[in-house]
């Protein structure tokens, strides 16, 4: 793969500015500047710093408009390069064809140019849409719908009567419609509610590796269209997320929950049952919330409990400084004694 | 799926009250109450809510004795609630057949009506129980048991020398039995501890998906009779866990803990090593436990580190306030001064 | 198995103090001791304490000189040990053979010795080395190459292009180079960053069930050799682990992070992002680490956010306090005011 600057600014729709015959040989980050590579900056610190490297060609906004190395301004110089990061490595192509070695019920209807690999497991009345892409070790459950490119990679499992939309991506190991977590404890012994309901995973939905995903137990846990799920996520029975939410590795959240729209969380935040968060909130890492908790929209939370961002911030800040505030407690003990003891001392004046 | 409020009644062995014949079609929760189900609810104010909807007939406990809806007095309304899932959604049924594409040991003994699927594991030296569900790509070890009426969803991996009870449920991708985390290290070389034990996990546990359970590095690892153990929780080598206890999503016990009987424990709690919890503990949500910590019975505790109930609330509560004490302490010190000034300043009365 | 303790002591080059005909038939740890056997101790406590018991022989350091029971001396008991674990338990062995009912692309490069079990799945131009086993349900993609010796224990997920080196142990369901987690958040939608890089495990790591490793965006996410890595951790792109590094379960790193060589966490560590560790640093188990953050070599730290041991301790303790400071603060108050009061009420001295 090589072009040269003035080709790569035409393949984006940018404007060049400085040299534009020369070659870019491949495609880096900022951190990691190769030779020839074309990368991109957000600001002017690290534009100064590629200017001392060898990249051939850097993708900038049109806030930058000079640079001692040859520049493309774009829109969105961190878009512009995912788009040519699919251009330098072009992403991996499937067979469009069903394997010989899986395992596929003759009630299911798999979809033109699907891709079945072998060993899949592909259960009664599933249907698999066209150009979907079904990975070893896939159990595909009775009954489940699969959208039309969604690619399930190794691994993942969708239990009986789930839905998957379309263009939805699912990392390996990740499992969809295990049962809820649901007994009545008695004396004797823990009795289960049966999870009968089900998953439905919107379309353009991607999510990562060793996450799981609750079944209802009735009606249906959904995930938003367009959510971005991190590895090792669990998500309990009957949650439901708005669409182009995006959680972070480690998450848990617990039964009923309903997450709204565009949220972000950090890592390993944690959700009572029943929790509810309004749309556009940013949730970060580590932030713990009981259960019935109701966050309203568009705001920044964090710590244990979550809080809004100024009231954390200020009382995490008070807590950091714990030693101290104990500390001055004795200190300020000592001097009332003292100042206690000196008006005790002092006789009474007479007038 | 169809049957009167009279029939109902009968089935589940309740006191109707009202009109017998309301027709029930299906069967609902309290917080998405379809027209025509079937609820239960546990207080008044619910019964209140639910009165305003659709709903044909409610499951009450014998202190509510009256309603405008038909009300099916039952001695544990969702435990009737829970079996009557069952009927409106009968279980998935298995073949009791074993696969011609399962890869199943010569030396492998297999129970009667025992199901196994395409693509199954099964070792030398395994025996799998009357009944038993061996689901796709599940990986029985060699010289493993696993008893009657156990079933193992896709992907469950059991390694050798374990021993599973019956009438267990193991979710997808749930690992038992791999190697406990024990290195001793030095300064050039992580020297691995063999681990030679194994996992014993009791009759009726149920354990979620992608949970992990160490097997003991001598002796065993034992999960007891009835425990619930949900997604995504770890346990570690020599880890003993009484019968009937209930471990939430996240959760992840180091190694040699023992928990006892009816435990429960929320989401994402923190276990050392060497940990003791008594029996009948509830255990909140995110609580940490250092290594030795030991718990008596009867106890509900949280936090990081984990206390008893009243005095974590008391200590959380006053850490909430760490900002206004922070300003609270500036401001003594400032009065104090000014007091101490005004002393000083106070010139020696004369008597 | 059974042989003298004499003969043990030759076993292991240790010097043997005490009756060397007594038999050995097994071997145990301290907490456990079981009548005939072998254990080590690390400390007087303990060697009194087996005293009481009916073991057989006792490993020690050169510090213990006498016991009532038979000694033998050796420079780290623990370690001499660890290898009689495997002398009592020989580790399973392996067909080296590949199953006909594995599926191995036609392009793959298969070592001598290699044992591939039934449903393995091995992609395009992938080379497994000598003497390495690919359990069932293994995914090996294309072009990844596996080093000689390597164990990749039944549902591991290697994606394309990883490269995993020699006399690597990886436990079930584990996932290798799964895509990274980055996106551009629009307005519209979650534009996603092709994550095209790979994922590099040197040679003798260990690495436990159900954990994650993610591929670089673009280069390697590195995992260094010797490291230790246990069970539901979470590694994300571009991270890079030094040599002998030990995580423990359900630990979370965060993109593009570096730890250094002998670094120990405890469990649930968290990690944000270009975190940066020096080598030698314990961290403690639950500690946080927001983005960004740099701590040197050699410390011990703990804590949300972490900090140096003796300052963690020192605010810790007092925050655990915080209730008693709260009441203090509201004496204090009351106290001040009181002598405000006096102060006010005392009439100006006349001299």
């Amino acid at each position: 793969m090589m072009l040269t600057a003035q080709q790569l600014a035409e393949k984006i729709n940018g404007k060049l500015i400085g040299d534009g015959t020369v070659q870019i040989t491949c495609i880096a980050n900022t951190e990691s500047p190769a030779p020839g590579s074309v990368c991109f900056v957000q600001d002017t610190k690290w534009l100064k710093r590629l200017e001392e490297t060898e990249v051939a060609c850097i993708l900038v906004s049109d806030k930058i408009t000079s640079s001692s190395k040859t520049i493309i301004q774009v829109a969105h110089p961190k878009i512009a390069w995912a788009r040519l990061l699919e251009f330098f490595f072009p992403p991996r192509s499937f067979s469009g064809k069903v394997s010989g070695q899986a395992a596929v019920a003759s009630s299911a209807r798999i979809g033109k140019n699907t891709t079945i690999e072998p060993f899949a497991h592909i259960g009664e009345n599933a249907v698999i849409g066209d150009g979907a892409v079904i990975c070893s070790f896939v159990s595909v459950g009775d009954n489940v719908k699969i959208g039309a490119k969604t690619i399930l990679h190794p691994g993942v499992v969708i239990y009986e009567n789930c839905i998957i939309g379309q263009s939805v991506t699912i990392h390996a190991q990740t499992v969809i419609g295990s049962d809820g977590f649901g007994y009545v404890a008695t004396p004797d012994k823990q009795i289960k509610v049966p999870q009968v309901g089900n998953v439905i995973i919107e379309d353009e939905v991607e999510i990562g590796a060793c996450t799981t995903i609750d079944r209802a137990t009735i009606g249906s846990t959904v995930i938003g269209k367009d959510c971005k799920i991190d590895n090792q996520v669990q998500i309990a029975h009957n949650v439901v997320i708005g669409p182009h939410t995006a959680l972070s590795a480690q998450t848990g959240i617990s039964g009923s929950s309903k997450i709204g729209a565009h949220v972000t969380m950090g890592g390993k935040a944690g959700l009572g049952d029943h929790v509810e968060i309004g749309d556009w909130v940013m949730v970060g890492a580590g932030a713990g919330f009981p259960s019935g908790k109701k966050i309203g929209p568009k705001q920044i939370v964090f710590g244990q409990p979550a809080r809004p961002y100024h009231e954390a911030r200020k009382q995490i800040g008070a807590q950091l400084r714990s030693a101290e505030m104990y500390d001055d407690i004795k200190k300020l003990k000592g001097k009332l004694a003292e100042l206690e003891k000196r008006l005790a001392d002092t006789p009474p004046s007479i007038t």
